[in-house]
């Protein structure tokens, strides 16, 4: 099959000729319909200093978020079929540490990521343990069915529990309109958000916050120290109850807490990629706040709260606005170059090479 | 001023001409811009087995659904203002007992409720402690403004506690379409539920049902035994995630369960007014169900979501639709007629004498 | 090798001479160090109503609480190894489910028992699914190892969520004194519960409820209807903040809303077998209480509590005094005698034929 | 009477007489039968950065952990008579902000706290607020009823919510042995922790560390970087469940998330005065670390819990090891002396002048 390998510890990639992929005990095999370009495809494209710690085996496909339809099931599958339309839950958990067995499978201890720890699905055809294949609605539109994955992270960072205190008629701010930050703007407002406040720089997710229902996007080089003090005024002088870190600025960072109303919740899935600092006698406690860190998404709570989301068009039509660029995956370096210079939000690649 | 009484413990009220009201220490006076009729009222005026045991002090006042302007504060007060528009949080707490305490004002094992323990707000004036006076955006239509009351029973008939899951993407019943359950759907529908289930018999309120969102509604009487199988059915076999129990008949109960997912929650609102049977081994036990007794809202977090909510203009103009009539006060016996005859779904009184 | 087995569709079961289980994919052989018998096993001893329409396959090896030594991997097992001490978690999960997906794999949908609907424990050799086979210290008694799993369901009855408030400085009540009731008390004591009122008729298990750290034990029959005021008068006129219900008689289902303080929560494990009528309105509604239906426990977020728990000696002492007969397997009939007639709390098998 | 007052913006503090305080409308006069030194008394005895800057009214009374008897009621008090022994909560709130009407009196964005902005109790006679003077059982020992209000913040520190998982089976670091962390270890003894670390350099506190019941204590300037790969192997590779911080060393900090298993949650009580640095990446975002910012007690969930904790004799024996140190309030400044060079946890001061 075709596929796009990261060939050599550097930059870039390649497409090559690899041999099709066989399903493995408990495995099914999938013939990619779409797939999409997240910012760690990004980092691994341009192998920055995250990606040469992190990625251990080169050759290796990558790409992780995917929308699919089974073609072969491996031994042992019980729970789909072929024919069946499937996305990617791309962390791949061991099933038997203390976190997986305690509910808490989106952080195991041995978790295994798509296409930066194994073969990936930038690629004609992709093997999927069953338990990480999500069936999906066979009328659901491909692309989106592949933004799933960080649909996901967006609905689990607005809740990053079962039992936390729900968003209708709270006031929320969302700091860095990245396709995640995008996505959890367009659900605060299903899930009954009072106000919605956001902060981005760049003119192209601006635009798409408004779009995706933010009642006020902020560019903080513009507003600056300020900032804090505009929301909280703007929330008749309490701040806002949920903040989402998104952006991973140190200064973001500090404006989530300092918006933020005593005894709300902060949210935190921006990597900040070094220390950063913060007066946490001010940020955390006197305001008695309550931080939660974001990797992934509960797995599958937040698949199953993904799915009941879906079906309100309202979310399908913003999710393909987000949706900036369709573009073929033979055009991958095209994809690249379209997100690192923000000219897109998110990119989806069609199979064609 | 005038004022509807209940003059004897027999059916029906009097307008009668009484002493202007004074404010208290820590109290309010306020001119009624608009009440409205529910269901306790209704009680009180047929003078049911309920009222006869429930209502102490002939003669009252009675009403307790109200927005109104403050034309006087008593000593003491300091967060109201004159002018402010306001509505009523009915149930008066004592603040110092071991729920009021431990942040649950809303079940005060000494409460007092208005138009019930003392004079309501059938009147041209009535008497708040500043405490339950809750301040209005002075733009909302006093109508709406009023209902705010039993919109804060169905908000916390769906989110009876902070932390608790959310409906977002997940599956609602509502057994029953009085003026809470509509609200309630409503508001289910504002909060991203994903289908919404409702029962009802008259169809004035399934119509209604419809409007607020509903997916489906069903007439008990019809569909019968069926009706927990159809609906687990139409939820791909795993029955709904949330049913709020708004009827109070034994039927719908038993209904709450059965459709329910396992590990799913009910919210019993409706009250039974005798004991009932339940096969609680397959409603509850097998099925580990969690079940919230629904009394109030809480004061005052359901508030504070409330008006979050009220943001949302959908709301506002569902809110409208179940508003079927206003009449002016010095009508009230045909508001209960229209109640009685179950042709109104809300009431809503204007101040004409 | 030996084992108990009901070879008849009626009361009783005999020992006999079957052929040695082999461990499939994914499953382990256990040899059995001790085992211990569940009211569930009596049931199905004396073939009662229940047992009639529950148990589908005869003959069957009965019995499902266990330790022992794995002896023998099935293909695909990683996480055990030969040697390995265990015991089980009897609820065999599909792990595909809603419920499966979603935390609460303990009520599975398509959940099958050891003992009940495959075959058991009471036996020299058992089968379980690697997932099953919760690894022990070696150093604990196997007697004790054994009854870890009514240990968990006492534990998940006092903490039905992870998310739920806990026991410390709170006022318990425990109606019903079996095997779980008795672990309940204990394990309540261990989590710093403040006053803990127990129900029992049984003067064995009263005994015991005393030793496990109980307040007060009321018989019921003497006490009568008084049994409430009396609960609630010992705690300063609020009653108890949270109610087990594990005796499954409706006159305990109601007293266990009765002492309840508004807000309180009651968990429901004691099956009542038919339906019971409940004045829902003041039980429930009027109190704001909440209730948890208790089915297993969770797997296995209780298994773990259990684990930490177990690292107290006192706790570890007072399970022993539970253990009211130690007998050989072989005496079966004498152990469910025993149980029968009430004179002992648990009784533990020795792998003695 | 007699009173301690800071006469001066400057270091120390003065034995004055001041005119005798009246109790104002729903204020009780009590008459102080122990007192106890707080770190903030310290503070402001040194007259520090922070008291520079926060205390804003000399000449004051200072000091707040109090206990005493009601000896006078001001108009409107109900809930009280005189003769009631009580204790204080410090913390005054205006219970009309956001904070104080949704359940979070504690943070109320108007608190006034006693003997920081408003005369305290270091005196013969002090005047409560009806609502912050906590009635105690008499019998108790008013030295310890002092310091139930630290006692509250060490509950609060381990259950910062209603609804957050238990300590019962639980792994637990407690940074920092002051008298709030060492509170803490004797209550999450109490309340069924597995293994209980702590941290501490000073040696009288390391030793109470382990009377109060910690399994592990060590001293970080010995153990140094190894300390949290230490903890994490003394807990099967895990990390611990729970991380209280109360040292505000900045390697304390980190030391509490390094140490934590995945998932796991954190409170941070211990001020650290200036900005800290922190790799979030990994402390929080990957761990999907929750983390509790911690400022004075729930208003009165706390204090409920405390009352029902200090039915245990256990615990009230470790709070009386506590208190090394019993001396006059006419030696003040040899409290203050004893527990700057680290002699003393915490200082009682007795009634004599």
């Amino acid at each position: 099959m075709q596929a796009y390998v990261k060939t050599s510890r550097g930059p870039g990639g390649e497409i090559r000729t690899v041999p099709d992929p066989k399903p493995g005990a408990g495995e099914v095999l999938v013939r990619v319909r779409a797939s999409s370009v997240c910012g760690t495809d990004v980092h691994i494209w341009t192998w920055n200093e995250w990606a040469q710690s992190r990625v251990k085996h080169v050759p290796m496909i990558f790409g992780h978020e995917l929308s699919g339809e089974v073609i072969e099931l491996g031994p042992g599958v019980k729970g789909l079929s072929v024919g069946d339309h499937v996305s990617a839950e791309t962390h791949i958990a061991d099933g038997t540490c203390y976190q997986c067995r305690t509910g808490k499978m989106h952080i195991c201890q041995n978790v295994e990521v798509l296409g930066v720890d194994r073969n990936g699905v930038f690629a004609e055809y992709a093997v999927l343990p069953e338990m990480n294949a999500w069936k999906n609605d066979p009328s659901l539109d491909p692309a989106l069915a592949s933004i799933q994955e960080p649909l996901g992270n967006a609905v689990h960072s607005l809740l990053p529990e079962d039992n936390i205190e729900d968003l209708g008629g709270k006031n929320v701010l969302v700091t860095g309109c990245g396709p995640v930050g995008l996505l959890a703007i367009a659900v605060a407002r299903i899930l009954g958000a009072r106000r919605i406040f956001a902060t981005e720089v760049n003119p192209v997710r601006t635009r798409l916050a408004r779009t995706m229902g933010a009642d006020h996007v902020y560019n903080p080089l513009e507003v600056g120290a300020d900032l804090a003090r505009t929301i909280v005024s703007e929330t008749e002088g309490q701040g806002v109850d949920v903040s989402l870190e998104m952006s991973g600025h140190p200064s973001s960072l500090r404006l989530a807490f300092e918006a933020l109303t005593s005894g709300g919740r902060v949210s935190l899935l921006g990597l900040l990629d070094k220390e950063a600092s913060l007066d946490f006698d001010n940020a955390m406690i006197f305001k008695a706040a309550r931080v939660y860190g974001i990797f992934g998404r509960r797995m599958f709570s937040t698949w199953y709260q993904v799915k009941g989301l879906l079906a309100r068009p309202e979310l399908r039509t913003k999710m393909a606005e987000i949706i900036t660029h369709r573009v073929a995956i033979g055009e991958l370096p095209r994809a690249m170059e379209l997100i690192q210079s923000m000219q897109a939000a998110k990119v989806s690649l069609e199979p064609r090479w």
